[in-house]
């Protein structure tokens, strides 16, 4: 090891894989190879066909592979391992971490599945039949099995040598998990804590007994996420209802929950699907994003019959046309913004029960402040542009209208769907949008019409 | 420690401490109190007027008000040391670890600073001045230089020892990081291959010299998360040119830059502020979201400009105005879904140097076939409700070229400002529907007067 610089170099970086000839796949460095991170040749891998995906594993370990497999998307590593002989891929299948091996082994189809399991080693077959049993959401699909733990009457030297024995079958957890004769968690003991206590220490006083952060197996990911975050734990226990230690969420496991949520949330405010990246299929992609966008077309049908009955109106003084759609966009904005504080707020942990009320009161006068601000500086520039007072007027009180109905819109319907336990992100912004287009043209065309002509 | 349901009965919930009498804050349980978590207390106190804080805080130990200042925003919590006593406020600042000392401190007022600085521990004061020294979005701001270390070439006996010396000075960090003499970075052996080692066996035998994340004072945090995230470290190495170890960079700083970023991105996207949460001053929250508001008000009166251009068309046939806002809306909506899947791909490193061209062809081609699919059913729409078939050609015409539009423009502002090194989140939701509206009304009136009239 030398700098960071030159370290770097032994590596492949991304494009140098990327414009590497298909057809001499078989030739890629294995020094280099092996010095590219598994996530590197996981994303590489993902791009590549079946039959060049099969031609780079075959030149790796079959501890590599899994490594890298591990980093590829569950569905692609199930695709990848259909591919393989039965006896390679549950080789691979046996190196991987319980967890992932049956987030992959969920993704096979049905005979595969039973044929993969039926030639792995017993005991990850158990584990990952056992894990299978969760929801791939829930604490419960998230843990792994292979934990490190010590019994509260241990000295910290027999703990000690008990970790030794797990050697390399066990994850590199932060903490040793303390449980009794029945398994039942009595605390926590930092690796760290344990190299600095006495051989003949016991190891029930020198734990921590007063843990805050404890999952049940049915948890939401999300929640899990929330308490490792609050708690700023690397690791944390599963426990079922008698407090028995199922497994452990690692500080990976987690982070890659917190960016997948994330990228949902972005992703479905826009009304596109949780799951499309930047390199998919196209097909793949204009599956997903066809049906919002066609909800969004029948809504915005809807909008123009409101238009339509205001016909006769526009005809008269078309210059309702020009203004409406500043009414609607702006008041869409608005709620926009207090749709997206709301969301991300959720996601963070900061609405508790009880809080709804007052949210919802201070986006509302919001609304009404923003309005009224916003709605007087479109007055103006109405006016500037040479509108009759009447119509500056119009503009402003659709405005305060249409901008406070944006922000108590964006902020109730997360907030009820919270409630009803639904994901609020995906279809709140199409209601939203529905609100303020359908309500902003209504109220200001109503206005025109009544006041103006 | 029993059931997790009786654990989790100890400490207050969120609600009992916000409906608790404000002026009986000294009658909380100390015990039940200390069973509640800092972040919970943290978040409660962020809600309470100054007087109150410290009301509360003066039931608290040093190191217990350590950990929750700890937890609240830095700008709150050098708010809460100011009105303390600055001999209490700098007990408290030796409590921290350096690198959330620092953040705090960056936050005090100037005159404040060197006092309070003047106040704490040697130790301490030089570890923050050194850290203040950097860019806080940057991994030298993020990192702690309270780290284990040991030289290569001591045994793992020797090495332990030397763990126990630190006791609790440093953080309870996932590996011991490798030094030699210059205490340049030869490796990272993790605490559970130290126990599992034999006490006579050499450092340099059992650490891992191949670090492949690592990263330098200057690299920006978002860069840290993405390699601590690629390769799945709990904490991550920050060296000089020269490889010399400066500090420590751990899981909880990563996750809350991960979480800080979705947060930004999210808000930026509707046009509201990074800073802004649901809890925020009216006021604030006010003043975040009116330069938005502005700005999308002025491209709206563009967009409006353009409608005017063709007031007679639509005195003419009024119908225009109705449809319209369906072409602009749904062309939007089709560039907002590529603009989230650009900046999401983007915040996750999925996208490369060399990528761009490939990306922006495929996103076109997504936009040509949606708009045509979209486009086609919405001819049929208006042939439905009695347009005559001209005006849906238009409307299928308008739809393609708007949502391919859309699409390019979703991609390409993200990409551009990537390139330029610029946050890509706040201006392009703005120049996206400014695109989207003006171009989509200026189609389709000018397909509309052409051929309708």
């Amino acid at each position: 090891m030398d700098t960071p610089t030159e370290r770097q170099d032994l590596s492949y970086s991304h494009e140098e894989l990327m414009e590497w000839p298909r057809d001499e796949l078989s030739n890629l460095n294995p020094v280099r190879l092996a010095a590219t991170s598994s996530l590197a040749v996981a994303q590489f891998l993902e791009r590549l066909e079946i039959d060049e995906r099969r031609e780079l594993l075959r030149q790796l370990s079959t501890e590599r592979a899994a490594d890298i497999l591990a980093e590829m998307d569950e569905e692609d590593a199930a695709d990848v391992l259909e591919e393989m002989r039965p006896h390679r891929a549950a080789r691979i299948l046996d190196d991987f971490e319980p967890d992932d091996a049956a987030d992959v082994v969920a993704e096979l189809e049905p005979e595969n599945r039973e044929q993969l399991l039926a030639h792995m080693e017993q005991d990850s077959r158990e584990s990952v039949e056992e894990l299978l049993s969760y929801d791939p959401d829930s604490a419960g699909g998230l843990m792994t099995t292979e934990v490190d733990t010590a019994l509260d009457r241990m000295t910290v030297e027999e703990a000690t040598s008990r970790i030794r024995e797990f050697a390399n079958k066990h994850e590199d957890l932060h903490y040793v998990y303390v449980v009794n004769e029945q398994r039942q968690l009595r605390g926590i003991v930092s690796l760290r804590k344990l190299i600095q206590s006495g051989p003949q220490q016991l190891i029930s006083t020198i734990m921590r007994s007063d843990i805050q952060g404890v999952c049940t197996p049915e948890m939401d990911k999300e929640e899990v996420s929330l308490l490792m975050a609050e708690h700023n734990l690397p690791d944390i226990a599963v426990v079922d209802a008698q407090n028995t230690l199922l497994g452990v969420i690692t500080h990976d496991d987690v982070l890659d929950v917190i960016r997948d949520e994330a990228t949902e949330d972005i992703q479905k405010l826009a009304g596109a699907g949780g799951d499309e990246d930047i390199h998919d299929d196209i097909l793949f992609s204009i599956r997903q994003r066809q049906p919002w966008l066609a909800v969004n077309l029948g809504t915005a049908f809807i909008a123009a019959m409101v238009v339509k009955i205001f016909e006769a109106d526009i005809g008269a003084l078309p210059i309702l046309a020009a203004i409406m759609p500043i009414i609607a966009g702006v008041g869409g904005n608005s709620g926009q913004q207090s749709l997206a504080i709301t969301i991300r707020s959720i996601a963070l942990g900061l609405v508790k029960e009880g809080d709804a009320k007052g949210i919802l009161f201070r986006q509302a006068v919001i609304g009404l402040i923003n309005g009224l601000l916003i709605g007087l500086l479109a007055a103006v520039m109405v006016a500037f542009f040479g509108g009759p007072l009447k119509l500056s007027i119009i503009v402003l009180s659709a405005m305060i209208i249409n901008l406070a109905m944006g922000c108590i819109t964006g902020t109730l319907i997360p907030l009820v769907l919270l409630k009803l336990k639904q994901d609020p992100a995906q279809v709140s912004s199409i209601l939203l949008t529905f609100v303020t287009d359908t309500g902003g043209f209504f109220i200001f065309l109503t206005l025109g019409s009544i006041f103006l002509l």
